[in-house]
């Protein structure tokens, strides 16, 4: 669905959202978001091109948010990473069955369309508030540190 | 976003149903969804373990729909090939920044229902109605034999 690294960019401008102010060193951010640190270093510099985050540097630097993360909502955190693409043609060739395949087309256009508007819905700092003294860990459980997902019923 | 076997399956399935009561090759399927020739006869044997289509054998053999069409929707064949994951646990270790990415992974997961919900939302005999008699092609544009796709914006 999203990319590993576009949920890793997710997670990681939650943390500098949760931090706004404070700058955190890479080594920091890997440890608290727990993303590998080849990754978190990779990851940062697309943020910071996309002017989401900047790096600091200096004796108290370090990476900082660069963004109001009220404005900025997760579907454009993903877009900087792995951009969830849309359908805009038909992408066949013409055949005899083209309408159908073509209607098809458009209702996995909608889906990804619908896929897309959820992520928008929420801005970095809606989410943070959403997390906060709230033991939203509890309803999901937790306690192992790798993917843990079920199939769709 | 759907793997490109699912993709197929779609393609497949939704030909199926468009020529239900008639019996085709597999060469034929192939043929008209542009699904490779390799991935056919897979795709067709996964949707037939799971009784969404059948092969007969004889002189008239070939493959046909075995579903009712007007029942079965886009997820559920996704869901054959290669199902949408939900998110049921919080999937990292207990950090000190749980609440916030705990939050941040119930978005997302609440991004992968509406897909969800949106591929459910139509079955297959629904998809090759809307398709029937439109010129849905002309607003889609086409020609091109490759999937064609532009970044979200």
């Amino acid at each position: 669905m999203l990319s590993r690294t576009a949920e890793y960019a997710l997670r990681i401008m939650i943390l500098l959202t949760e931090r706004e102010g404070t700058s955190l060193t890479a080594e920091q951010i890997a440890k608290a978001t727990l993303v590998p640190a080849g990754y978190t270093v990779k990851v940062l510099q697309q943020l910071g091109r996309a002017k989401l985050s900047k790096g600091q540097r200096g004796r108290k630097g370090g990476f900082v948010l660069a963004c109001n993360p009220s404005k900025v909502d997760l579907l454009q955190v993903v877009t900087v990473i792995d951009p969830l693409k849309r359908i805009t043609e038909f992408p066949l060739g013409r055949t005899e069955h083209q309408h159908s395949l073509c209607a098809l087309y458009k209702q996995i256009d909608a889906a990804i369309e619908s896929l897309q508007k959820s992520l928008s819905s929420m801005s970095l700092k809606e989410v943070v508030k959403s997390g906060e003294g709230e033991s939203l860990c509890q309803e999901h459980g937790h306690g192992n540190a790798t993917l843990s997902v079920k199939a769709a019923n």
